[in-house]
């Protein structure tokens, strides 16, 4: 029998209304009051609004939340981040990946791409946390022979214990950690299994730098001429580059993922907003790792994007509705889950919103109160896959 | 009879101790598990730190949450913000203030210094919600003389309500809404009448341009040549100054409340906080009112002051410690308050923050995961002169 969940008196488009789910999808956007074989969510005082998708993290690293801050990216890559990683084991990566998606879910985001290690761990967290994941299979170059070989077997031989809201990604760190020949590999790995690929890419000067020398071109122009970027690619960061090379991911359809928070907290430098959104860039949202940023929390990065847009006066920059469309809709059609909006037929992702918080109060605009004036404390429910998971 | 509270087994330097609080005041860090004639309150799986100051508010602007979002400035002002506030009524502000406090409340915020209209409606909701405020006297050029009398009549026979929570101020709008000669007259009366000074400052540079066209100079040295600046000054926002006003800022001892979320999302431009820090002026946070930074989270103000300072690089400035700083103690000490540390014989304002919220696991720094990954629902409860207010 089909489960079918009643979401009763819920506020979407002005109106109160009763909202029914069928077999994980908004079946009736304008259910009666009473349906047979439902189980029922009374949502009075809530306002429904898609869920939110969270393109960039490094779940497992709450375990450094606050370990290091407030110091330059190579000491603080040298002699905190790497040296603590060393130590992490298998156990470690499940607690932090516990604490990773309780975190996620908590404020509102049903799905996160991640790139770590020991991904049994944290596939197992998402299969019982009842979230959506991309898991990365991480490449670096440092890797054996024999441990690429093993990650490509276990790809082979992996089922999704999920029935659907779990998925492998190849995830090559960065150009700077994977030479050319893994790159390529991996992205002809990928293609082949009908794998997304998840990569850094811009995110410091000195990378733009160091490819210059190396590659003698800069960072976006050398994976296009690999044949690493298309539709596939989601990438990381994304802050050093010039508007050929806006146009270069516009063209090949990658899918950028803006970490404001982490990239303001390591001095990454400013996101390129304008550049990226003329050249008509797919943009959505990611925190990064907790060890950065601190936390994981992709409402919070929604107004730290939008403030950012708009610090060097242009105040139109970034509004409410377009960095709300970037951590909804634009983060899963990205990786192509068929939600994101609140829609009949569309998977029923969603977040019931408590309109009698203080801070939603006034509500002349929910989407803005949302987006600059809540926090976590205003979600009320989280629906993943047409199931309550908060 | 003294009243006595006890906080039992609370994190306090990495010790759990009980803590007894006497007549508004800490009376013993160390304090036994029983203690006569004392109320009692579980504080295990709570940390103990200071509570919040915010220096600058509308409070009853929370009612335009979220009314505008997203556009200049001007055009913010002169068709959203001034024709909505012309329409309220005692009652809206009473209202407005209402969600105000219990949304500073909620964030660990037990002050706020207000510059608004209709201040009575204010004064009774401070005085309900247990908080502390600094009410503005506003003034501005368009108000008659009659006005500015009945004002300063109401001075001289207004007595505080809560015996000790609220002062009021005196609060000339800024340079640019409030004539030499009135700004000279709110000074002198202030000082008469032991009363502070509340004022916008060197905000937008199109203030600094007309400053400049009008007087001949720029909006610090302005104030200071006509002898309105000192000790006894809040001075809101100071984006567009140069070292020699950062230098007079400092020597004439005025309080500077930057207010991040405020700047960035209005474009005004980015706080000088080299500068400022290099001439050794005392720097506090505010939010400023909701309309434009949609909330009153002092906690979110610090993440956002922390990141705004490090965005061009220099992830060493603003460290965690120093912003907490400028939202507890040196908010606290502006006005005197004795109060902004957790030490005996202070006054007993402070935040027990939820250890189990998984924002704060793991706790590798507790001032940095208040500051960069909790939100409001980290905080368990909230203490305002020796009181629970949350």
């Amino acid at each position: 029998m089909m489960e079918r969940l009643l979401l009763k008196n819920v506020l979407l488009d002005g109106r109160n209304r009763n909202i029914l789910i069928e077999d994980k999808r908004f079946k009736d956007l304008d259910a009666p009051a009473e349906v047979a074989d439902a189980s029922y969510l009374d949502a009075s005082g809530t306002a429904i609004l898609p869920a939110l998708y969270n393109t960039h993290t490094h779940a497992a690293m709450t375990l450094l939340r606050g370990y290091a801050d407030d110091m330059p990216l190579q000491k603080w890559l040298n002699e905190y981040i790497w040296p603590f990683e060393d130590r992490l084991t298998p156990a470690d990566i499940l607690r932090g990946s516990e604490i990773a998606a309780k975190e996620m879910a908590a404020s509102g985001t049903v799905f996160f791409n991640d790139m770590y290690f020991d991904i049994e761990q944290t596939i197992d967290v998402v299969n019982r946390s009842g979230m959506r994941a991309a898991i990365g299979i991480t490449v670096m170059e440092s890797h054996s022979k024999a441990v690429t070989e093993e990650k490509k077997e276990f790809v082979r031989h992996w089922q999704d214990p999920t029935g659907g809201r779990i998925r492998l990604v190849m995830a090559p760190h960065a150009i700077y950690t994977v030479g050319e020949r893994k790159l390529r590999d991996c992205a002809v790995f990928a293609r082949e299994n009908g794998m997304m690929l998840h990569i850094h890419l811009a995110e410091t000067e000195s990378e733009k730098e160091d490819c210059l020398r190396e590659h003698g071109t800069t960072p976006v122009r050398y994976l296009d001429r690999i044949g690493f970027l298309g539709p596939d690619v989601v990438a990381a960061h994304c802050v050093h580059l010039d508007d050929e090379e806006a146009a270069i991911l516009a063209e090949r359809g990658v899918t950028v993922s803006h970490c404001p928070c982490s990239n303001m907290k390591l001095g990454s430098g400013i996101f390129p907003y304008r550049r990226l959104m003329q050249a008509g860039c797919r943009i959505t949202l990611g925190t990064d790792g907790a060890s950065s940023g601190n936390n994981l929390d992709l409402r919070e990065a929604m107004k730290f994007a939008a403030l950012l847009a708009k610090v060097g006066g242009r105040t139109e920059q970034l509004p409410a509705e377009e960095v709300f469309r970037w951590a909804s809709r634009a983060g899963a059609e990205a990786f192509g889950i068929d939600a994101g909006v609140i829609a009949e037929g569309r998977l029923a992702d969603c977040l019931l919103i408590d309109l009698s918080d203080i801070r939603m109060q006034p509500c002349h605009n929910l989407v803005s109160n949302f987006v600059y004036a809540a926090d976590s404390r205003c979600i009320r429910h989280v629906l993943c896959d047409g199931k309550i998971i908060l």
